[in-house]
């Protein structure tokens, strides 16, 4: 256990701006109350460093005394390890913890994000890929998680890392009106991000950036 | 620690044989020496009993005495907690462990998925939607995971869960021939699909399969 020290982007445009993934991990350090410092890497001209510590040359990283590790879902079961606020003790809870962090990312995300780039890149036509992809999301994705959330608060007992995961991906949707149909799965991305740790967090990342636009000049 | 009882489906067409992600599974029980049992469940006209085991209706899932997990990467994170064959105990391989099993699901997965989706539903051409996920795998995937791939032999450290995921995920790559300008990618996945493990638990979801395919004359 040694000091933790999140890394983000120096500066990112306006789009990207609270949904930087260095979000998810501010969230759950929040909610753990862990003290944490944040610093920054260029987000133009990314160097080697840069790519020895993120193979992709993306961001966050999260630092732990000699321990270096990437990728939000890995970050955020570290810290899941350190504190029982982000994942519960009880052998039940903490594997439906998991079940579900990974469920987030690997079924929920997996379709949100091609959906997502297709809005983000304009071409949310009506083509047969636009189709496609809105469809993996919506009947294979959304329509089963509905009822879930209509039936629970959380996903797996307490508020836990699985639903910083779930909340954050789901965001997304809702940024593009995706949930318009789905008034649960709306509601629980409202109840989550109504946590006083998500609003510090969020407003932290958004200070990051613009303060990095004052510095711009 | 109770039985190990792992469900798939009874049934799929020929397409996704060989892909189906019970694979996972059976790869990581095989390296560890875990004795289990395989349990089918409809492929077609999926009953109550599978949604409530796995809520999108896909397969797998694994008991584990009172436990019941769905997601592979939550499974494959479950068996490596019983086996240092599939996670090792060094805090420091652990960790990279984890990061990588992430990175296989939610950095390279996350490519492959909707680039693969094109391919099956023959959507490959030069859409505009083509070229963006072809763009998304390659250059900002592929391009950044094959010098790693040609500078050692696995992931993190000895042969690991985080080499299932990945090998898993690049050989639908490499089905498609999306790795012949990726050398030491195509490599690694000769590399980890020569492995004893994983030609038996291929060759076990092939059997299972044309098992049904008798059954149904």
């Amino acid at each position: 256990m040694g000091e933790l020290i999140l890394t983000t982007f120096d500066w990112v445009p306006e789009m990207p701006r609270g949904y930087v993934r260095d979000l998810r991990v501010r969230w759950a350090l929040e909610e753990a109350g862990l003290p944490y410092r944040v610093e920054s890497t260029p987000f133009e001209d990314r160097n080697p460093e840069h790519f020895a510590s993120q193979p992709f040359g993306q961001a966050p990283w999260l630092t732990d005394g000699d321990l270096s590790i990437f990728e939000s879902g890995a970050i955020l079961l570290h810290l899941g390890e350190r504190s029982e606020a982000l994942l519960p003790a009880d052998p039940r809870h903490r594997s439906d913890t998991k079940e579900w962090l990974f469920a987030a990312l690997n079924s929920v995300e997996m379709a949100v994000l091609p959906w997502s780039l297709l809005m983000f890149s304009g071409e949310a036509e009506d083509t047969s890929a636009s189709k496609l992809f809105d469809g993996f999301l919506k009947v294979h994705r959304l329509q089963h998680l509905e009822p879930i959330l209509a039936g629970r608060e959380w996903l797996a007992g307490p508020f836990s890392i699985a639903d910083i995961l779930m909340a954050d991906v789901l965001r997304l949707v809702d940024r593009f009106d995706g949930l318009a149909d789905y008034p649960a799965s709306k509601a629980y991305v409202v109840r989550a991000t109504a946590r006083a740790a998500f609003v510090k967090a969020h407003a932290d990342q958004m200070a990051h950036f613009e303060a990095a636009d004052a510095a711009r000049g």
